[in-house]
């Protein structure tokens, strides 16, 4: 699936734009968005975005369009590459340099005496560098989205992705930092040698179990919060949509058996947060023993899939394996949460079909809720850590946003991300976690 | 010597604010900028800026100027300090996300579209990423300014104000990277598996001679161009100034002895640099053995400080010590350069009244005209390294833009920096280092 935007010129007359309509149609295109970029005497010039299962689909509907007299495709390209042609991000100044007495400042000679008194006191660095307000993105690329190991270079897109986030919704300055490196000992070393240039360090698309190891260790000895985005920030939107999902279904989750399918990263984090949060049992299938013993010693039973989607009231289901549930496997009364995308364990209306009382795919279950208003809020505190504590302020205080017919809040409204900041720094302030004189000022 | 601002409210009659001014005066405060905030019917706010010694006078001209019937202080701060408040640097994307397609095309799912081509054709990441136009800026403060080895926290300051200048005056995205490790091997390594995310690699502030053999073993290991900045910058920049200062005195360079003093990462970058412009012979001291040896294999020869300050027709000295050279050393028609600051090896005038043709200090040689340039064209040029080519081409280019009765040209103005870049770009393409398919093209 893409999103195909065609350039074209349509004569500037009643029905011409209905027929690029019709062609469009004929071809089996969605379309999307028709953005009017000039008028002319004789033509105007559009862009029309279409959504298209490939790229010699895309073709096929250039050249149905271009074969209305009159009408001319100027060109048509992936929406998403144009995007992202020279990337997303840009490094600025907050304050230009215009005189000589300002470069003085910035400069040498003034600089030396910023430098001599963050010397002098090191917890000077947070008021006068950008380090409180800065997040590392680190990843080595070696499980980047539903691609597999592809290295870092070519999961850059990503992580500038996240960055334009982590600037748009939480105010922090976001860099990405891409390790060539597959070995567990050497991502460790390399991030904790370049660690003080950061208040936070984000863990991105590394593949498991390595990456559950290189969490442990980095927490262990930097000072600062490290966080597995694929793991905890995945979890705390998954656990939002969960109890959302369960007051619509009427079911109580502090009452209810919970089981997880798959134990990956995400589904790693999510049955942790799970038991976590107050559960009264969770329950957990992974084909790989490692990940069911990982899982053990965190309280979860592991168990056979069957055993799983029998006993559960609720099923939340990260397996990658599209189709992966059966009607028939599933209980009457059950709430399901099938959540691999594109394609998920089994379509929600097939679920509610076969009985399930409530039923939802991943789609919905945007990440980008998460991380940026954690990070916000743990830098706002000044916290060592993200700890459980604030995890689950998040997780809850986003199900409290989502509105009606909505598992999860939307993700583009500014005050979400303020909220869900809120939330986990008065939550770090209440855990222990907060160390005031960390505190980012200028978040 | 350290400028601070004094915010101050003055009674709105005449003669206010020369009473304030005579204060300042009185305590022997030198007065930069003024500016008036707000003019209210009794009284004005102004900020005064004022050049003073150290903290303690700074008090007294407080005092002196809350002395004053009317007058009061409002506070009065280092303005170094106050400008580097939370930070100088912000990490924005190039366009923000406001609809639900947007974040379709620059998260999931488009994205996946883009790296998917990048693990296809890895040039692409010259296209779709930020890494073709990014700098890491990367140190361990282990000699920062004067200040020595403070590490690299302290150091932070710097970095940032180096990445100002790079976005402002080159369009390049840099990031400072602060590493937290002492020995060549671990910096490398560390540099070279974080090296993926950026085209350039800008070493600052690191001591000798660690220095010199960090760049370059990161030369040999890495395929984008590396460079030291206290070396080869701050060379380009001092050869600059002298190819002027000779002009100004009708010396002729290439028929010249020029004499080196002091062989740290700037004086062995100018005296190399030296070497390959042309000059007819090079001549050069420092303390160190190991430091006069380094030069040797670069054709430049050793020398005791009397057979430098005898032989050499033009001396630039980088000694770090402040009145070094006596005026009963100076020959007759030599030109000098005395590079150290604040405070030089002569001061000009006394070189000049010693006999001297031409004599300079340190003051308005300003790096911040080598660098920017220097790895815009090469970043433009998607070079492989930084050659002498390119750095010539900058130190000519440089050399021809200065004006009238200037060393160098005017820092702040943008067209030197392109006209640096331009001239490092074609010396790229000339000299073979370019390969147009790894061109930032966004730049």
């Amino acid at each position: 699936m893409l999103d195909c935007t065609y350039r074209v010129e349509v004569p500037h007359r009643t029905g011409q734009l209905a027929r690029v309509m019709g062609a469009i149609a004929a071809g089996e295109g969605l379309i999307g968005d028709v953005v009017t970029l000039s008028v002319g005497r004789e033509a105007s010039v559009r862009e029309i975005t279409v959504e298209v299962r490939d790229g010699a689909q895309a073709q096929r509907i250039s050249d149905l369009i271009d074969a209305i007299e009159g009408v001319r495709v100027l060109w048509h390209q992936d929406r998403a590459l144009m995007r992202h042609q020279g990337g997303k991000l840009r490094i600025e100044p907050i304050h230009r340099v215009h005189s000589v007495q300002q470069m003085r400042d910035v400069y040498t000679p003034g600089v030396a005496r910023v430098c001599t008194a963050i010397a002098q006191r090191p917890e000077l660095a947070h008021r006068y560098t950008m380090i409180p307000r800065s997040v590392a993105i680190c990843t080595n690329g070696s499980r980047v989205l539903g691609l597999g190991n592809i290295g870092p270079v070519a999961s850059m897109p990503v992580m500038e992705g996240k960055a334009v986030f982590y600037a748009q919704f939480a105010g922090i300055s976001a860099t990405p930092i891409l390790l060539e490196t597959g070995e567990v000992e050497e991502f460790v070393e390399t991030v904790v040698r370049i660690a003080p240039t950061f208040g936070g360090i984000h863990l991105e698309d590394i593949s498991a179990p390595e990456c559950f190891e290189i969490e442990r260790r980095l927490i262990e000895r930097l000072s600062q919060p490290v966080m597995h985005d694929d793991v905890h920030g995945t979890a705390v939107v998954s656990v939002a949509a969960t109890i959302v999902a369960c007051q619509q279904a009427g079911v109580e989750l502090r009452a209810a058996t919970v089981g997880q399918l798959g134990l990956g990263a995400a589904g790693f984090g999510i049955a942790s947060l799970m038991v976590q949060s107050g559960a009264r049992r969770v329950i957990a299938f992974d084909p790989l023993n490692a990940a069911r013993e990982r899982v053990r010693a965190l309280g979860v039973q592991p168990a056979t899939m069957e055993r799983v989607l029998s006993e559960a009231d609720v099923v939340i289901a990260t397996t990658g394996r599209a189709g992966l549930i059966e009607p028939s496997m599933v209980r009457r009364g059950q709430v399901i949460l099938a959540l691999t995308n594109p394609d998920p364990e089994i379509e929600p209306e097939r679920a509610e079909r076969a009985g399930a009382v409530f039923a939802a795919d991943g789609r919905s279950v945007n990440n980008v809720l998460g991380y940026p208003g954690i990070f916000r809020g743990a830098l706002q505190a000044g916290a060592r850590e993200i700890n459980v504590e604030m995890k689950l302020a998040a997780a809850r205080e986003l199900a409290g946003l989502a509105g009606e017919g909505q598992l999860v809040p939307d993700a583009l409204d500014q005050r979400v991300h303020e909220a869900v900041a809120k939330a986990v720094r008065e939550a770090a302030q209440l855990s222990g976690a907060a160390r005031p004189e960390h505190a980012a000022v200028d978040l």
